[in-house]
C-alpha cells in the first residue's frame, strides 16, 4: 500500500529522471547523501579525459590551456547560483575548516573594537572547533568565544559581537534557522553573519544575497556531490570585498601569482580567499558533479525535498513499531532541512541494522538516527523502503542482535 | 656526437627503467616536473577504481572500508622514507601554504619570549607572504619577520628569532642549503628550524631526523608526482608532538572526530595537524603515484640528479651560442639541487622558443630559464636534446621572433 503510493508519487515527480544522472548501488537505498553525495555518472569520464589529456598530455601548460588557474573561480560561480549570489562573490577553495578561520578573522577585521564571535551551541564541531582554536590564537584580548542556543541567538548579540557564526540546516537535529530574520538580528546589533551551508546547499534554495548575509561557506562533498573530501566554497558579499585582507596569505590569493613578487599585494575581490594550490582532480570532479544543477529550478527541488521527507515522516507515524522513536525533525517546512533525524536510546544499534538491510543511514551521538533525502536522487520509492525496514527492525528488535553491541567508529 | 654520449649513459643508467613508469606525451623533452611531476601510468587506474569500486560502490561506508579516514596519514608515512624521517611525523594533507601557517604558529607557541620568524629574501612567495600574513595577523608584539639573504642567515639569527624558514632548495636559483649546518645554527640560537621540501623531496634524500629538523612541509606535485595541487605534507619532530595546539583546529584534528563533541581535544601526535576533510581523490592519486619509489636508492637517484645536471652543463658550456647566458647553478654538488637556472636578458623569449621546440622548461621573473630534471623520468637524451634546442635558439635568434613579444602569463 506505502509502495504503491510511493510508486504513484515516483511517477508524478517531475525531477524523477535526475536520478538516472547518478551511478546508485543496485539493492542500496541510500540515505546518506548528507554526509556523502552519490556519484554523478558524468565525473568518471571528466576525469579520465583530465588525467590523460590535461595532465598526461598537456602537463604544465594545462595551468593556461585547459584554463586550471581559473577553476577556484569558475566552479564557485557555478555555485553561486545555488545559495543566491550575484556573480564574483564566491570561491571554491580549501575545506570548511580552513575557509571559517579565513572568515572568521575576516569578520573580525571588519568590525575592529568588538571581540565577540557568538556560535550556536550543538552546532557542528568544526565550527565550534574553529572559533576556539582562532580565540585561544589571538588571546582573549582580541577574541572571546560566546555560545547560546540555536533559539536564543538573537538574544545573545550584543556590542561586543563581531560576527554570528550559524548553520543554516542543523547536523543534528535537521533543524533550519530562518536565514533572513537572524541576519537582520545580527546587523540591528551591528554585527556580521557568517553562514555555515553544510547542510542546505544543494539541497533547496539559499538566498545569501537576498538576505543581506555577509560571508558565509559550504561543502562540496554533501548536496553538491563533488565526491569525498571535495573542496569547500566561501562567499564574501560585495561591500565588505577590498577593505581588509585574510591572514592565509598564500600565494594564489596574490594580485599576480605568477610574478613571483616579493611582498604580497592580495588579489581584487574574492580571490584574495586562496591560499595554496588547489587540487585540479578535485575542482574537475565537483565541477563535472555541479552540471546536474544545470536548468533545475531549486523551488522544485525544494518542494521534492520537502515532500520526500513529509512521507516518510507519515510513513514512520503509520508503523506502530516505531512508536518509541522520537522525531526531532520539525514538522513546520519553513524549519525543516532535507534529513529527518529520530532519537532512540538504541539508535547507533538501529542505524547498524538498517545499513545491514541496505538502507544507508548514519548515526550522530547520542542518539540520533539521520535519513538524509536527497532530492536529486532519492525516490519516494527510498522513504518507503526505509520506512518499512525501520518499523521491521524494531518490531522483530534485530537491532538487539549480538553483533551490533560492540560500538564502533561510524562515519 | 653528444647524443651518442647522452645513448651510452642512458643504456648505462639503472634507473633507466623507471621512466617506463610514467605516461609522457610522445615528442616532447619534458623539464618542468620540478612545477608538475609527470602523470604515472599507476595513478588513472587507482582513480577510476576508487571512483567505480569506493565512491560509486560503497559510498559513505568507505571511509572504514576503504580506509578513506586514514588517508592522511598513511601517504605521509609513505613519504617518511624519502624525507628521513621515522613514523608517526609525517602527514599529508593541505597545501604548503596551509600548513607553513599551522607550523609558523606551531614555532612560536614552543618559543615563548621569542617573537622573530627569519626567513630568506627570495624565497618562494608563498613561504613569505605566509610569514607576512601571520605577523600582520598577530601584530608586532607578537610576531615579527626579519629577512636575510641565504647565505647570511646564520648571522641573523639573535635571541629574538623563535624559528628559521627556509627552503632546502631554492625555486629559482636551484641552489641547496645545507641543512645540518643551518638547522645547528639555528639550534645554537635558541630558535627551531623550519624547512620546505618542495624542491628537494623526491628528487634526492632529505634526512629531516638526521639534521635534528624541528619541522617542515612539503610539495605532493612537484619530484612526488602526485598531480596538479597534489595534497602537501608536514613533518612535526616526535618531541615537539603533544606540546602545543596549531591553531586550525578542525574537526579532523580532534582525538575523536566521530564523537563529535562539543569540546576541541587535540588529536595525538602528528594526527592534530589535520583541519577539514581532505579530497580523497587527490589523495588516491599521490598514493598511487608514491609506489614509483617502492625499493628505490635514494642515494642512486641523487646521483643520478646530478649527473643529469652534470651532463647538461657541460653540454650547454660546449655550445658556443649558449655563451650569453649566467649559470645560476652552483657547480658545486653540495650545492645544487635538480635544476639548472640559466639567467638570459631575453628568457622570457628564450623559453617560450624552447617550448615551442618541444622543450618544455619554465621561465621565472626577472630573467631566469629553468631546466628541471626529474631524476625518476628524465633522461640523458632529454639533458643532450635540451641543450641543442637551446643553442639552436640561441644561435638563429630565434627568441627575437615578433610572436614571443607579446609577453604572456606562463607558469
Amino acid at each position: 500500500m506505502i509502495y504503491d503510493e510511493a510508486a504513484r508519487r515516483d511517477r508524478e515527480d517531475p525531477l524523477a529522471p535526475l536520478r538516472e544522472a547518478f551511478a546508485l548501488p543496485e539493492g542500496i537505498v541510500y540515505l546518506d547523501g548528507n554526509s556523502l553525495g552519490a556519484l554523478p555518472k558524468a565525473v568518471p569520464g571528466r576525469i579520465r579525459a583530465m588525467l590523460k589529456d590535461e595532465w598526461g598530455q598537456d602537463l604544465i601548460a594545462s595551468w593556461n590551456c585547459h584554463g586550471w588557474i581559473d577553476l577556484p573561480q569558475r566552479v564557485g560561480e557555478r555555485i553561486a547560483p545555488l545559495v543566491g549570489a550575484a556573480p564574483e562573490q564566491v570561491l571554491c577553495c580549501d575545506s570548511i575548516s580552513v575557509n571559517l578561520f579565513k572568515l572568521l578573522a575576516t569578520a573580525l577585521a571588519l568590525r575592529p573594537g568588538r571581540h565577540t564571535i557568538l556560535v550556536e551551541a550543538g552546532d557542528f564541531p568544526t565550527d565550534r572547533y574553529l572559533t576556539e582554536g582562532l580565540a585561544a590564537f589571538l588571546g582573549e584580548t582580541r577574541c572571546r568565544v560566546r555560545e547560546a542556543p540555536g533559539d536564543r541567538l538573537a538574544d545573545a548579540l550584543d556590542d561586543d559581537v563581531a560576527v554570528l557564526l550559524a548553520t543554516e540546516v542543523n547536523f543534528r537535529s535537521g533543524r533550519r534557522h530562518a536565514m533572513d530574520e537572524l541576519t537582520r538580528a545580527a546587523h540591528e546589533a551591528g554585527a556580521l553573519a557568517l553562514w555555515d551551508l553544510a547542510h542546505s546547499a544543494g539541497a533547496m534554495p539559499v538566498a545569501l544575497d537576498a538576505c543581506g548575509v555577509d560571508l558565509a561557506v559550504g561543502c562540496g562533498y554533501k548536496f553538491l556531490n563533488g565526491g569525498p573530501g571535495a573542496p569547500a566554497f566561501l562567499y564574501v558579499a560585495r561591500r565588505h570585498q577590498n577593505v581588509v585582507e585574510q591572514p592565509l596569505t598564500g600565494w594564489l590569493g596574490h594580485r599576480d601569482p605568477f610574478a613571483f613578487a616579493d611582498r604580497y599585494q592580495p588579489a581584487a575581490g574574492v580571490l584574495r580567499y586562496q591560499a595554496g594550490t588547489p587540487s585540479i582532480l578535485a575542482l574537475r570532479s565537483l565541477e563535472a558533479a555541479l552540471e546536474v544543477f544545470d536548468g533545475i529550478d531549486l523551488q522544485a527541488l525544494r518542494a521534492k525535498s520537502l515532500a520526500l521527507t513529509d512521507f516518510f515522516l507519515a510513513a514512520v507515524a503509520a508503523e506502530p513499531a516505531c512508536e518509541a522513536l522520537t522525531v526531532l525533525t520539525p514538522g513546520d517546512h519553513g524549519e525543516r532541512g532535507s534529513q529527518v533525524s529520530l532519537a532512540h536510546p538504541e539508535g547507533y544499534a538501529i542505524a547498524q541494522a538498517l545499513i545491514e538491510d541496505g538502507v544507508i543511514v548514519d548515526f550522530r551521538a547520542p542518539d540520533i538516527v539521520r535519513f538524509g533525502f536527497a532530492p536529486l536522487y532519492n525516490s519516494f520509492a527510498d522513504a518507503a523502503a526505509a520506512a518499512r525496514s525501520l518499523a521491521d527492525v524494531l518490531a522483530g528488535a534485530r537491532h538487539r542482535a549480538e553483533r551490533f553491541r560492540v560500538r564502533a567508529r561510524v562515519t
